[in-house]
């Protein structure tokens, strides 16, 4: 690096660690993009990583997944902890498909420096979404953030992937949907912490209720030493969240005590240089996948000649 | 590659495409192996792949799975085709786990000369278990066999991955054991193009259907070219077996029909790759995963620092 592009990174980086939000949504922007700036500011922020509380929000769209949220930095302000959201959910208020009423919500945010919001968009990523993403995470994780709120619309396996990088993952469902069955086809029942369903008051929430318990029946060891609690909330009235933070308070003690804090931060390191390395040779792969098939079937190449030129770049 | 071991290689390739049997044993250690004569042989083979029809045959152990196929192979003996049979389960006949009248029975077919049964073991390839079997299917197709039936248990990635490469894919369960549920959780019930419910003379098995049709009619889309039909055998009695077989021929037919063979043939391929791919990664990866979390907890690298340095090797 060049000495000029030094010092432009200093300054970047000495306003990143004063707080400056400007500074924090251009060193996203250049994560996203893939620059080697953005990894180079990883790079340097690294050690400070390993702190946040990094809470998973997953749910379909108009599970009310974004007022839950919305409650939780309320909560968390109200402990004067900072908090930032990191919206995976191209319906989410954040990125823009939202109606005017979420936006109307989310600005009383504005003017709190306690509180970054910010979408990842679901396309244009060069670095690959579930990367990307890791990396902002670990970006507010390294800048004191106390708590980090990662929301996702919990389809695809890249969302999995990303919501299995939570320390503690939500999974809000509402009645009458199909929700239950469609989360646990997506495999994302297994990885929920807690349940919430949210439109309590709506016909349903006891089928559905019934639903998620015999799901858990099937995907849940009898030993399992945490049994997800399904609690029930109307979220666009506050109701009910008390008790998700409390939960949420509870099953973060439970990580520590078990141990499995430590295990989890692993595994967030883990997930991160997969989802890299998967992204890389997505990438790779790609780019050359139909020639590369073309040739195998007419018996130019074995798969494993591919793979081998792959590699080789 | 020197001359002595051309020469060994050249003489294998002749004694294999004469179709003898312990040449064609010796490849498939080969390529089990990871040795590069096994590659060596694949590739010099691999133009003539592509003729085979690859019927996949999953269900849990004891589900009478390798009973159906025994009576596959007998049928197409029938039609005077050559057979191969790849089963990768730890509980088949072929593979050590079975019991002693199984081996009894599968020992008719072992001085015809049409009949060729492996078993892969699940365990010490250096190559990767998927990997390793679609390389296998590959060398098998190349030879002139006629069918491979491609046995799996159909429990875990690797397996579904396996499943996913067979032209067909039949999936066998049997009442009462919640097998239909099990497939659901495993994903492999909507990769099934033929079910087969076996024993179908014990209680539940009307139950078994509709499980099987409320799964479909979740997983299955209203316009799919299509449905799966849901058969009832008594395998050890033979029962059922020829509409088995009928609806084997109306799937292939209306692959050829669809245009989907050639698109089944590109998607082995790219299975293949992708096999290959992971397999020497994860490999590559595990030898120094717990190293690079350390680092990267430690704040020494990034995620992103790890994966250039495997790449880099």
């Amino acid at each position: 690096m060049d000495d000029s592009r030094r010092s432009t990174l200093d300054k970047l980086q000495g306003r990143l660690l004063s707080g400056e939000v400007r500074a924090l949504a251009r060193s996203i922007s250049l994560i996203e993009a893939g620059e080697p700036a953005g990894q180079e500011l990883l790079a340097r922020l690294r050690p400070r990583v390993g702190n946040a509380r990094v809470l998973g929000i997953t749910g379909a769209p108009g599970s009310g997944k974004s007022t839950l949220t919305d409650h939780l930095v309320a909560a968390a302000r109200g402990r004067d902890e900072r908090v930032a959201v990191v919206a995976v959910d191209p319906s989410s208020p954040f990125s823009g498909g939202a109606i005017l009423g979420d936006r109307i919500r989310m600005t009383r945010w504005h003017s709190d420096p306690g509180v970054f919001i910010r979408s990842m968009a679901t396309r244009g990523h060069l670095g690959g979404l579930a990367a990307a993403t890791l990396q902002v995470v670990a970006l507010l994780d390294a800048l004191d953030f106390d708590v980090i709120l990662l929301e996702t619309v919990g389809v695809g396996q890249s969302e999995v992937e990303i919501a299995e990088a939570a320390d503690t993952t939500v999974l809000v469902l509402t009645p009458g949907q199909g929700d239950a069955v469609q989360a646990f086809k997506a495999g994302i029942m297994e990885i929920a912490d807690l349940f919430v369903i949210n439109k309590a008051d709506q016909p349903g929430a006891a089928r559905l209720r019934r639903e998620i318990r015999a799901m858990q029946e099937i995907a849940l060891p009898a030993d399992a030493p945490w049994r997800p609690p399904i609690l029930e909330t109307t979220a666009s009235e506050g109701e009910g969240v008390e008790s998700v933070v409390s939960e949420l308070d509870r099953h973060s003690e439970h990580l520590e005590a078990s141990g499995r804090g430590e295990e989890l931060r692993r595994r967030r390191a883990r997930f991160e240089i997969a989802a890299i390395l998967h992204e890389e040779l997505r990438r790779a792969l790609a780019a050359r996948e139909d020639d590369f098939v073309d040739e195998v079937l007419s018996g130019g190449i074995t798969p494993a000649q591919a793979v081998a030129r792959l590699l080789e770049r």
